[in-house]
């Protein structure tokens, strides 16, 4: 069982990172950093005579990771009750993969993983974040995906989230899950 | 009074560009388009001694043409049940203008603007853009921007826009509202 | 074709009736007003052996109503961001009904119908009434009803809906979207 | 410091009065069981001359036992995505209540207060109650009541809420905030 952890965070050793160290303590996992890689916009040509062009950038292999794994762990700051803009553009290509003949089957390897969101933002998001939480579920529905749960959390200096003891309890929680996956 | 319009869009001529011309229609209005600007994600450096280092893209020119206008129109397709990566990335930088020296009257002058969305989508927006919108408003509230209204379509093939009674109706309203501002 | 409008509204001659005559204009229908009706509230006895005892009030015929109809449309004031206790309590019993022997196929009924909402409220329900969108939305796909498009309006005193121009307009979007379907 | 728990469940000692029981644990408090009183639906007459009939029923004393208490605890099993009818029409009577010459400072008390609500349900509430916990909020802020946090947990049948892990720290979570507003 492999895990991919895709991090959207804006800067190194925030509130997001550290719960998600938690989370992931004695696991092994693939991260993603999006902030070191190149993910341009997407280029909208659905409705392009041959279809999308080839992009130069990093997307292509950080889609061909997401794929190989079995479960995928979103991570962002909550910026402006929302994912970041790097984790945006992410999705957006997502998109052109779904009409990429390469990537044929990936719906298919969509639904046969496990997804998780951990989430920390400062302005109350156990209610300004909820409609975020909305926006992850349909999107995983869309490609398939299974939303298996979120973590999250409330911080705004560094070190906040180890005072936020129901984000806490809740990367325990999301601890265990993934460790009985890989025990399975 | 003048008129700034944020075009979020993936692709020139799609129906969310059909739907905000006829919302401006007769109206004069600058139109900031987004995919043919260069706007970084942030580097969140909200903690870091010494702050926010410039950035060199378009954000500070498209900033200093948002601060300037009376109204503002952010326009995007619904790419994930959500505002486009493009439109994601503007809003990002906010955090980097709201600690910016040049800016210390951020908060004010937005109070002062009257700002409007224009958003389409594919899949069920009536229901499944409801987030986004939540999202839009939370974020206009946090920089005191009031958020006037919305005009919500629905459409996927080019051209479809023109079969959505309901947004056109609401094009048409804001199209009166845009112009009753204009007049006072 | 037949149109049953299960009207939860407070008090007689409100908006939310003006608009929904406005949506009815030329079409027959049969109108439920809970507010005439004792709709009691549940008994919880999913969990009881013996399950539900039957219950001495309107609901039975209120929802034998609901089943013979092809199309339903649920009018509700927004009440506190939400539906009135008329309505809830309305679909509470739905709890019952589905356990209820006389209604096996409960679902496979409401599968075959259209559902149409009408809402109005007075503190800024395009934003703070998205909430209640999206519950009709969960709970109409519980029971397999699919959500056609609901109207949506402000107006807090008497005659207040003739001045919401969007509100007008989607009603007479209704109008046609029911005269289309009595015509098939 | 005085603790009112409004109990809106359909049934007694079921999942979401056993978390209730955890969370307040220890701590004095006054319930007030909604199933064992009458409280009518809302007859509207916001817009009546001559205002609003008084109403011979359990509503005065529910309201002047939550006037009288410093925090507030809503506990409603999630039916239909939302709070019970029980509870909805104790909602709606606020209306008459802001209109009531014997509760002129109706807000004022209520923004001394502290609200907290605890919610069960079993159909994906993580996702699907989470426009209820947006209406709870809307409705507070509405009468200033600060909404100082919810426990959200999943169980459908007797006994299952043992098996929400987060729900169950989510509930010490309370416990403990509940015994510091005590101990001040």
């Amino acid at each position: 069982m492999s895990i991919v952890v895709i991090n959207g965070s804006g800067r190194e050793g925030g509130n997001t990172e550290t719960l998600t160290r938690l989370a992931l303590e004695g696991l092994e996992f693939k991260e993603i950093v999006l902030r070191e890689k190149q993910i341009l916009p997407i280029v909208d040509q659905r409705h392009t005579p041959g279809g999308f062009d080839p992009v130069n950038d990093d997307y292509d292999a950080v889609i061909q990771d997401m794929l190989a794994a079995d479960v995928l762990i979103f991570v962002s700051p909550i910026y402006w009750y929302n994912v970041t803009g790097l984790v945006k553009n992410l999705f957006d290509r997502w998109s052109q993969s779904l009409r990429d003949p390469r990537f044929t089957d990936f719906k298919e390897k969509m639904a046969k993983k496990k997804a998780y969101a951990i989430v920390v933002g400062g302005d109350n998001p156990r209610i300004k974040a909820l409609p975020m939480i909305q926006q992850l579920k349909y999107t995983f529905d869309f490609v398939g995906l299974p939303f298996e749960g979120y973590v999250l959390g409330q911080a705004s200096k560094p070190g906040d989230i180890q005072n936020d003891r129901r984000a806490l309890a809740e990367a325990a929680w999301l601890n265990d899950q993934l460790k009985a996956l890989v025990n399975v």
